[in-house]
């Protein structure tokens, strides 16, 4: 992959194929969230806030929530009824603080992509993003791909090839499209690209299954 | 790899590799911070708690932590300053919420591993790890294994094969060891096993790079 064949980023956005945020509830609850992990690793030990005053509020607030959760075997029901988006996984979930949360957008060339910055939480060599994260980006967007080309399955093997180390605070665009399906295996695969330049490239087979849902 | 190869979970314990969480200053409120992320996402949005109200109190906490935050480019000399184990990484940091954290331990024969139990924040497929997680979590324990053997790379190529769903909510063995180096290439392998039964394996390629710390 050249520049050249690394659309502007942020253009060409088709239908949203993840959940969007919203600005209430539990997802302003979560992006706050966000904002306590990001904080809280940027302050570090030598800051002059009093973290033992911290953790106590942090958790009464955990607290507070644990007394008003339903039982895990319940909301495990909830998180995966319906046939749309989910709205909790590490990646795009806009439930979940872990997830940065990446947005994707289907194409109408069949691919999908989104644009992401990452910050502190997600650093693996000085300045630069987690390998491992770059796999955890495109391990999911490539599952998001196939679900917009229409056939879905599980992970069976993925292999990522890192070109050029990944950076912080600089907006990176992720894509992933289904190449082929062949019975029941699939091809997929993506990339993360920053200023156009190719950081890591990831290739997946994936096994046509269906998953059983908690109910 | 067959289940009698998987020493039992817990057991042969070496030295730590990984950052030792202490229950103080900013490790008690990353602690903290964790158990907020995770009852999140328990409580979810049919929750009956206040979530406007929790909302504020996380972002008067972050605006706090903010006021008393060093320049990011001074948080990064401190983060990477001596020759120890990091305590912000993704993966094993004590200092970063995203982390379960991971610890690892050296073994005698070389190789290293840990036993580490995800919750909801780490799912991918209902119940299950997802698999992007086990990827971070593998990228981050072959680069602590090449650590661990004396001669270290950045990842080149990761592959990820996946035998079977890795459960949540059950005790999870992460192993890694470095099985050749060849000049400037280093072959790593690595798994995660849930009640000796193999549900990840890894294969990495790493280079042997210096990477320039942030001063």
């Amino acid at each position: 992959m050249t520049g050249s064949d690394v659309p502007a980023e942020g253009t060409e956005r088709g239908p949203e194929l993840t959940a969007t945020p919203r600005n209430k509830g539990v997802d302003a609850a979560v992006a706050a969230a966000r904002r306590v992990v990001a904080s809280l690793l940027h302050a570090g030990d030598g800051s002059a806030a009093e973290m033992e005053k911290i953790a106590d509020q942090l958790n009464a607030i955990a607290d507070h929530l644990d007394e008003h959760a339903p039982a895990v075997e319940e909301r495990l029901v909830d998180m995966w009824r319906g046939e749309g988006v989910t709205r909790h996984d590490p990646v795009t979930g806009p439930e979940n603080a872990i997830a940065p949360p990446l947005q994707l957008h289907g194409k109408e060339d069949g691919s999908i992509g989104g644009v992401v910055v990452l910050g502190l939480p997600y650093q693996g060599p000085p300045g630069f993003v987690h390998g491992g994260v770059s796999a955890l980006l495109l391990d999911h967007t490539l599952g998001v791909a196939n679900h917009w080309a229409g056939t879905s399955g599980v992970t069976g093997t993925l292999t990522l090839r890192y070109h050029r180390p990944t950076p912080l605070f600089e907006p990176l665009t992720v894509t992933g499209r289904q190449v082929s399906v062949d019975g029941r295996k699939i091809n997929t695969v993506g990339s993360i690209t920053a200023g156009g330049k190719l950081c890591v490239s990831a290739d997946g087979l994936f096994i046509v299954k269906d998953l059983p849902r908690p109910r």
